[in-house]
């Protein structure tokens, strides 16, 4: 532990965030970048990462840590492709499918989606966790192949590369050993500084809130969602943000091969209410900000002629042609994944389904093998669970309440119970929750 | 960063403090003995470390932690000794050079004085390197000979070993590179844990404040003493605590072996007011504690009469003998290292010294090549400052403010700057500051 000049900088930043004096752009970058290049130790960031979880930052303070993260690696250069380049992000939850559908949805209506997105952790599903449980897709193009297969049908959907904000790697994988994940300043920078490091012109945001999401209250919510939206304009970017809700999982299936299944349903006009809902809300967003339609409802509207078409659909399975996965699983389910067996759970008492514990259904699908409780566990396509009532909805003793597809009777149990102890059953409907709750940002829809 | 199961453990510890939710003892000794043991890593405890700044700790943590500390390594066993084992700490300051006067002088009283002592850091002196200006003088003797000293003549001060507290030594080398040094819960720890495995029946601590000391307010001061106090009680210990002055340096010289002179003069009779003064009234307490005295205004006056006896000054050359140093030095200064030159500094403006910037002082020493900036730095013993004005004296222009006594011409310009801008010179005597601003303890004086 000895002190280098780089480590004499270190320490004042650290003292000066832990005493709530804010920090100027230049120190900011000047840690990131030292941090980097391996200049100074994980134990002094770990001790200004816990200082800025209790302490904060300012608006510029944010700003400055997602520029000198994002500027941390290569910034995509996607200048020679003449359409709109928009993305859709979302802080997670269960269910939540919705990538599947916007960015072959978007890209139908000529716009173009350069899409970097992660794995699931801790109770949430991860949008590469479900494309690889498409047969052969790849999801680890090297950037090259990425520009080729965007500029070729409009979409193209891969991980985080070495090249992208490797600050955020190495600063994430630290918070994630350090209790300081939960941050909205930090959230708001690792989120940001690897979108915008995709070369986009604009950006929907879709900020979770509920107990199946990060941010458990609306207000905690908003509040994410405002530092993101503005620091996205400060940084240049349209940047939209929808809070919706995730008390319960979206749509009727959680699981990877099953989420598969229930985007294709929601492309061929069917798939449940909600899913399909808000994927034409925030498609109607993208197409909006994207110039391709004059207005939210009318982008909106336009998208559910591609869906109905046939034309997003399509889009889709060129994509999966293109990574290099077998598009034939859009018409024969049986292509994809499939759990050794099913068990039915069935209603143990009359009445509405009044909550459901979002999070806990969550963690039933991760207990089936479907999700990872640490990032080196692999996961199992095939397992989940299909929710026959949702919120809202009667239910009569016996009547079915949800599937669970699995390979392990153990596991199943665990997750069995797991479900029924997260819904409560009422003798009254309870009140609906809106699907978005608010929207946040300076442009009008 | 992999998670072991250990790796688990401390984050929920981290995540436990961040939240402000109070740990238990066995998570706190669960930390601190994994941590020592190498199972966790830097990383985690730094931000755990920070976490518990900013968030601070109730009195069973601190007591929980102090106890951890305490018992990562060997606790003194000196219950052979009949004497009472009484001991004093000094939270640190400039020209606080009383152990050196207060160990022989105990121990001249028939207490048993088992001090471990630490090496000046920042602005501050230690009285390792005080007592190593002694020429031979050994800090670093094995617990074995440290005994033998102790049973031989009542007192021996030595280094912290390996043995004692290696948490502490394990933690404080993690808060000085990562801005967590400022709790007044780790340093309540990191004293209390080093003092009570010196096998200690009571303990006097001298926690300063003011321009020159750690704790600048009164106000954090008292904090810290309390915390101390109380911390030593909850485990058995008589614990006294007097916050004392530091608005200026203690005495009139300032530097390691100028104050193995200042301490000398002391035993002699001689010395100035205020450190003789201090001496006495921490002595009282030593003294009133080791149940050689009835109250503390006797233990002071026989403390008085120790050193007009010679019997104080006896005891010093005692254990500087059996610490391997030369006693020829009590008689002739001229054995202690000299610094080549020496320069005057004189008053440039007429009137009463108002203020001192203390830790302006200190650093000029440490400058001089007095102190150590980093722990690695070696330790000029013949350079240091002696003032010839205190605060409140008058002062004329062409006067002598200080001399400093130097080897780097270049060092002694830098010294001399900052110890004239140190002071203020005011037409009106400034309100006299009291020497003891408080006492806190529950033992009766």
């Amino acid at each position: 532990m000895t002190a280098s000049t780089s480590t004499f900088r270190a320490i004042d930043v650290i003292r000066k965030k832990r005493d709530g004096i804010d920090l100027s752009s230049a120190e900011i970058e000047g840690l990131v970048n030292a941090y980097t290049n391996g200049d100074i130790p994980d134990y002094q960031v770990s001790a200004w990462l816990m200082a800025v979880v209790l302490k904060g930052m300012t608006r510029p303070e944010t700003a400055a840590l997602t520029d000198a993260m994002l500027h941390s690696g290569d910034v995509l250069d996607l200048s020679d492709l003449p359409a709109k380049k928009v993305d859709k992000h979302s802080t997670g939850g269960v269910g939540d499918k919705t990538s599947l559908v916007l960015a072959p949805l978007a890209a139908a209506a000529g716009i173009a989606v350069p899409m970097i997105s992660g794995r699931g952790l801790g109770h949430t599903g991860g949008t590469l966790d479900k494309l690889e449980a498409i047969p052969g897709f790849n999801v680890n193009l090297p950037v090259a192949d990425f520009r080729r297969v965007l500029a070729t049908c409009g979409c193209c959907m891969i991980g985080q590369t070495a090249e992208i904000a490797p600050a955020d790697r190495k600063l994430y994988a630290l918070r994630d050993v350090t209790g300081t994940v939960e941050s909205p300043y930090l959230i708001c920078a690792s989120i940001m500084s690897k979108k915008l490091a995709e070369g986009i012109d604009a950006l929907v945001l879709d900020v979770k809130t509920g107990s199946g999401a990060f941010m458990k209250s609306e207000k905690d919510a908003a509040f994410l969602a405002e530092l993101m939206v503005e620091t996205g304009e400060r940084m240049g970017k349209q940047v939209v943000a929808l809070i919706t809700d995730m008390d319960q999982p979206l749509g009727n299936m959680i699981g990877n091969a099953l989420e598969v299944v229930e985007c294709v349903e929601v492309f061929q006009g069917k798939g449940p209410e909600d899913l399909r809902e808000l994927c034409l809300e925030l498609a109607g967003w993208m197409l909006h900000l994207g110039g391709a339609s004059k207005s939210v409802a009318e982008g909106k509207q336009q998208s559910a002629k591609l869906i109905s078409s046939g034309k997003a659909l399509d889009k889709f399975r060129q994509m999966i042609e293109l990574q290099g996965g077998d598009p034939r699983v859009i018409d024969d389910f049986k292509r994809l994944p499939q759990a050794q067996h099913t068990v039915q759970i069935a209603g143990t008492k009359a009445g509405y389904i009044a909550s459901m514990q979002c999070e806990q259904i969550g963690t039933a699908c991760v207990i089936l093998g479907g999700g990872r409780e640490r990032k080196e566990d692999s996961v199992d396509p095939s397992v989940g669970i299909v929710l026959h009532k949702k919120v809202g909805d009667r239910i009569a003793v016996g009547e079915p309440l949800a599937t669970i597809h699995y390979n392990s009777e153990a596991k199943a149990a665990r997750a069995q119970q797991l479900i029924e102890a997260s819904c409560e059953i009422a003798q009254a409907a309870p009140p609906k929750r809106p699907l978005v709750h608010r929207i946040i940002g300076k442009v009008a829809g």
